[in-house]
């Protein structure tokens, strides 16, 4: 494998954030994340248990998340967390590197900057499911939230549809311009909206909001919708009415985080739901289970975060930045 | 802080495994992990839960060991695990790097190689289990144990009491040699003996196998001696018989892994001793709580190693390096 021989050669790679963000596209982001979310139902990965800690210090969570996936031969963890102090330095909240090991020898491998990549690796996730369960002929997006990470998803959800309006609402309506600016970008109209009002006109909806309850009624959610809900990765969040998930099809890229950290976790705890009603988008791309059976049933996509997502798309920035040349590297 | 501005100014300073052995020695390791030890039992530095994974892959073991020491201002992670094949490809089994971060901003700050860290801070362990529980007058060591890193224990623990002699035994005895090698250097006497002898002799005990069984008869243990159990760190994992637990004070590293996975499990599961038994040896380097108590006690040191050691003693390292001009630096 030439790029195991160039990483004995020079050393441990480093691909900053500025490389990062260069070279991974969103079809990079795209294919490792859909590959990923196959290899996890095929059990050939899986993501080991979370690490996040409150440290007591600067309000920060602090956490690592990590994997193996055998059929890419990726290990390793990203590590980082959420430092609400940041921004008055300068810097932002969300910190993150993916530190990457041989799974050949346990050497360290390659580091790569982790922020560009979340982002990239979240927005993909919601367009793999948008890929795998909306319908075809969805013309109306639907953004619920408007802040950073939300521009993030809709240009990686605009290209899986023939989307021709993007709806948005967001608690703080300045934000929007968020999202008016990249559909001018784009050339496709933008319109802000009430939440009900987004539900009956999308047939696609978003949301990636940091929300603590419930921001749609079932009853506003048109039959045929997808909706896939990215925001909620913490006992407490929420981000639709659990109701909601008793009529949709729910589901996910991980189970087990699903049902504890998800937005399953409320139709879960209050039995609306059972584990066994959530299926595995991975068992979707695998051709094992049926997405969508209908052009009126509603799709619930539930996107907890995955490390095996991080490890994927630094993968591919480190086989790439190795390759073009853009890698410094080190030894240890 | 100086340190924090050379880091903001340069970048992540890298320390390799050659700069580490060149600038920590025995007499830092050993101040760095009594330190984090008292900082333990204070409860203003804390180990996070240990992710460890069999990955089904090379029978590697693989995880991460992690922490926050906010007296210290240590925030990071020890990641790697055990490649049994490594030998044969010309590198060490266990493969370690250590990972730290600014507990500021959550950014990354140091990468530091672990292998002749983790090797140090283990014997610095036992070390300072013996300078704080091992009776002033104590003239035998006596090493269970004669792998590679015995010799770390050897070296530091013939620091801390003016010892005549060492006693060793070994499963497989032509590794003795190990033992016998460093007592010539500094010219001490050493001995091949039996288990049984070694106890007879031996006024200080450390044990550092991989044994799966107990390897030292309660009866054989003269009253007074001071035993470092090093070796065990994983469930089944034994060196002592448990019932010498009941006849000796006992104290660790950290309670949480003394009764699950170090020593001290088999004299918790059989109910010989109870948790309220072990005593954090911090809380002797605190004063908080009395160490040896009279010339006759046995005193059993259950050291199962944290993720803070190995913060620690990285954390001198970085410091010293970037202080001395042996870092190197890199950009995320």
């Amino acid at each position: 494998m030439s790029h195991s021989t160039t990483h004995q050669n020079k050393g441990v790679s480093v691909i900053s954030e500025a490389v990062c963000q260069k070279i991974v596209g969103r079809d990079n982001a795209f294919t490792a994340v859909e590959s990923v979310f196959a290899a996890m139902a095929k059990n050939t990965a899986y993501n080991f248990p979370v690490i996040r800690e409150a440290i007591g210090h600067e309000n920060a969570l602090y956490g690592f998340k990590s994997g193996f996936d055998r059929d890419g031969m990726v290990l390793g963890l990203k590590s980082g967390g959420y430092w609400p102090g940041n921004t008055e330095k300068g810097l932002t909240n969300h910190q993150s590197t993916v530190i990457l090991f041989d799974p050949d020898t346990g050497k360290l491998k390659s580091l790569v900057g982790g922020n560009y990549l979340t982002a990239v690796r979240t927005a993909a996730s919601s367009a793999v499911s948008i890929a795998h369960l909306a319908r075809k002929d969805a013309k109306v997006l639907g953004m619920v939230g408007a802040g950073h990470q939300s521009t993030f998803q809709l240009r990686a959800a605009l290209e899986q549809r023939n989307f021709e309006k993007v709806v948005g609402w967001n608690l703080h309506a300045d934000k929007l311009s968020n999202l008016a600016g990249v559909c001018k970008e784009l050339n496709i109209p933008f319109e802000a909206v009430s939440r009900e009002e987004l539900c009956s006109q999308a047939d696609v909806i978003i949301t990636i909001t940091s929300a603590f309850e419930s921001l749609i009624d079932k009853n506003w959610v048109k039959p045929g919708t997808h909706i896939a809900c990215m925001g909620t990765d913490t006992k407490g969040k929420q981000e639709v009415d659990a109701a909601l998930l008793a009529t949709a099809t729910v589901f996910t890229d991980e189970l087990a985080q699903s049902i504890t950290i998800g937005e399953a976790q409320h139709a879960i705890a209050s039995g609306l739901i059972k584990e066994a009603d959530i299926v595995p988008i991975g068992d979707v791309i695998n051709g094992v289970k049926p997405g969508r059976t209908s052009d009126g049933e509603i799709t619930l996509f539930d996107g907890t975060g995955v490390g095996l997502q991080d490890l994927a798309v630094a993968s591919v920035a480190a086989e790439l930045a190795e390759e073009q040349g853009l890698a410094s590297y080190f030894s240890l």
